[in-house]
């Protein structure tokens, strides 16, 4: 790799060789790649991205931590849409709004992002067998983007993911584990067994590449802006792989010349498990908390990336705002009503934070947010029902119909 | 609009001014749209479109039935992508095999084309709510679709419709009428109401706008080949509107010199729900039949489209081929583990159809094929899992892993 120098420890600064399977530091620390920026804008400008065809995130491949020879992954990945919101923007008081729906990726969740970066780094690494613990996002999107390539998975998720998530991983052929536990027990587990069998890890905050390719997901919506930086981007977080992979694409692109000033971050997390939330407000070190929201994806009490998340959001002069499983489910509703767009529980989270920033005065008509949602509502079906309500029923006739909408108060126009 | 002369009865032949409002003809026959292709010809090329970024359905403007100053709908509905697949053509004993993937639409079905089509031509109308009925994607793309244009639906489902879709309708704001009956009974009631109270409509068949939205799967299809025409496309088939549309994209292709030939389709039905292929195989009218399948998009007994499909099929040198609901459980785990790609029953009925004419041996090495996922597996999750399994469910222990791999005799390697 020309335009990637080294590995290094965000913790102790110790510099590895950016092989391809690397993990964590020796003392226990998140690797960061490195690039050689310097380089890279010799090779990248907004012109020769323009020109480009490719709609995937390999269109970046400049900043991406790849060989030149690294072939593509085989499913669409990225480029998902950035719709700008003139109603919902209205509606909550704030200058302009865009929503970036991730839930548009071939296994419906941004987690396809990291994902195919995985895959691209196992083939590197000669890998024939990936293996991950995951909530369910990262699972099923490590399963469907290694099955189109032809290498085999082993999948460890928490007995509590949603069955969409599950009915995915089964489909796509992975071995599946499901742990009678938290998420934290389904990570150690996984851990022992990617140790016991030498397969390749495909752990967030432990392989170094995924944020690499989870962070396409701001040069995306940079480009889509035509390189206008927003005021805010607003992510919900869990693990704290996704806001840190978002932060790092921000200032890749600052270092490159292709933005000239970062936006803040917004970090939302659920009221009933917030630890990374917690420490930056009360300025102290995170601790671990329960797990106590619906949004399966970002319910991680024990948060595997918390350093390179704190230091994304305090870098960004961020905001951190949480928001009640309640608010969850009115985001939920507002975003199908008003914007057509269909997220999960965690998936519309920081679109909640959005919005109680709004009531707060926090956020107003000067301000410009990108609000982004990480995964589809298809996944967690339940919950939605839960949100939204079951619809009305009656036999096939126009007398049950009348009644039912006398019943109901619903008055056709 | 330019480009398009006018509506004509495909039963009596009767001509319509082509006004956003249109429904059947008069004699109960269905109108097709009669483009002006000399005119299209001296503004449409392979450069042109070549050139062109947007990545919708919207970017085959001047082969679609809309007012020139008409704005495109808020969602990317389109530009699906369009995947070869070696490993399956090599597995299915294939010349070469695609996969478009149309579950990678806004509401994960191809549907969602004619519905951005319905709420493109509702605005034209000046129309503030929209109806229809349907087996559930039609109804969950008109309601997100809509939705994120401003408009209100009312949408009747038959009460089999899978949770997922209903789950969509809900969170998208519809008014959603759950009627316990056949797919039948939700669509004579739907059209009651429509009359009663003036709706736009948008159901298929009586729209005549909505399979030209439909079409633009067979436009991509053939851009992204490069113009390459393949020697078939398969579809699954159910009201016949898919398969009508699609065969009209081709025409018009054709038409304006696009392509030089024309495929031959494959229309797939359910064994227990087959009266197209079935009148096609006897060379006879069609006749009613039960819904017995899985596969509930295409499970409609009393097609809505008969005239259009069979003339499609018929004037494609078609071939026509019936599945089981094992066939196409088996198809839904194929193509998941070969290719990532999760389609609903209803979705992979296309590749189900094209695994049985290979191993029939009508299909072979010299024959290329493109083969349509129409929606998304993640609708219809119940049935997914009922493909694919349960996963292994043991304690986070080391041991408990060891045990439950014993077990199950796998191997690790």
């Amino acid at each position: 790799m020309k335009n990637a120098k080294h590995a290094k420890c965000v913790k102790c600064g110790k510099i590895y060789e950016a092989t391809p399977d690397l993990t964590n530091c020796s003392c226990g620390g998140i690797l960061e790649i490195v690039y050689d920026y310097d380089y890279i804008k010799t090779i990248l400008n907004k012109d020769i991205l323009a020109a480009r065809t490719d709609r995937s995130m390999w269109r970046y491949r400049e900043l991406l931590p790849i060989e030149e020879t690294t072939e593509n992954t085989p499913l669409r990945v990225g480029w998902s849409p950035l719709y700008e919101e003139p109603r919902l923007a209205e509606l909550l008081g704030l200058g302009r709004l865009w929503v970036k729906d991730d839930g548009q990726n071939p296994t419906a969740s941004l987690k396809d992002r990291a994902s195919a970066m995985a895959v691209a780094k196992a083939r590197e690494a000669g890998a024939q067998v990936i293996a991950c613990s995951s909530t369910g996002n990262a699972a099923s999107s490590l399963a469907g983007n290694a099955a189109a390539a032809g290498l085999r998975t082993y999948i460890f998720v928490p007995s509590r993911a949603p069955k969409g998530k599950v009915a995915q991983l089964q489909i796509f052929g992975a071995t599946v584990i499901s742990v009678q536990g938290s998420y934290e027990d389904t990570f150690e587990l996984s851990k022992a067994a990617i140790e016991k069998w030498g397969w390749y890890n495909r752990n967030a905050a432990i392989n170094p590449y995924l944020s690499e390719g989870k962070k396409t997901v701001t040069l995306e919506i940079m480009e889509q802006l035509g390189w206008q930086v927003p005021d805010y981007i607003a992510l919900s977080v869990g693990d704290g792989c996704t806001i840190a992979g978002a932060w790092k694409g921000l200032k890749d692109l600052y270092a490159v010349g292709l933005i000239d000033r970062l936006p803040r971050l917004i970090s939302v997390q659920a009221e009933g498990c917030c630890p990374l939330n917690r420490a930056i407000a009360a300025n102290e070190p995170w601790r671990p908390m329960e797990e106590n929201t619906l949004a399966d994806s970002i319910a991680v009490g024990v948060p595997r990336n918390a350093d390179k998340a704190l230091m994304a959001i305090r870098e960004s002069n961020g905001i951190v705002v949480n928001v009640s499983d309640e608010e969850i489910l009115a985001a939920q509703r507002l975003l199908g009503r008003t914007c057509g767009v269909f997220g999960e529980p965690a998936g519309v989270t920081g679109t909640a934070g959005v919005k109680k920033l709004c009531e707060q005065g926090i956020l107003g008509k000067n301000d410009t947010v990108v609000s982004v949602v990480t995964g589809n509502g298809l996944k967690d079906v339940a919950n939605a029902i839960k949100a939204a309500g079951e619809p009305i029923s009656i036999p096939g006739t126009m007398d049950a119909l009348l009644a039912a909408f006398a019943e109901k108060g619903i008055v056709v126009e």
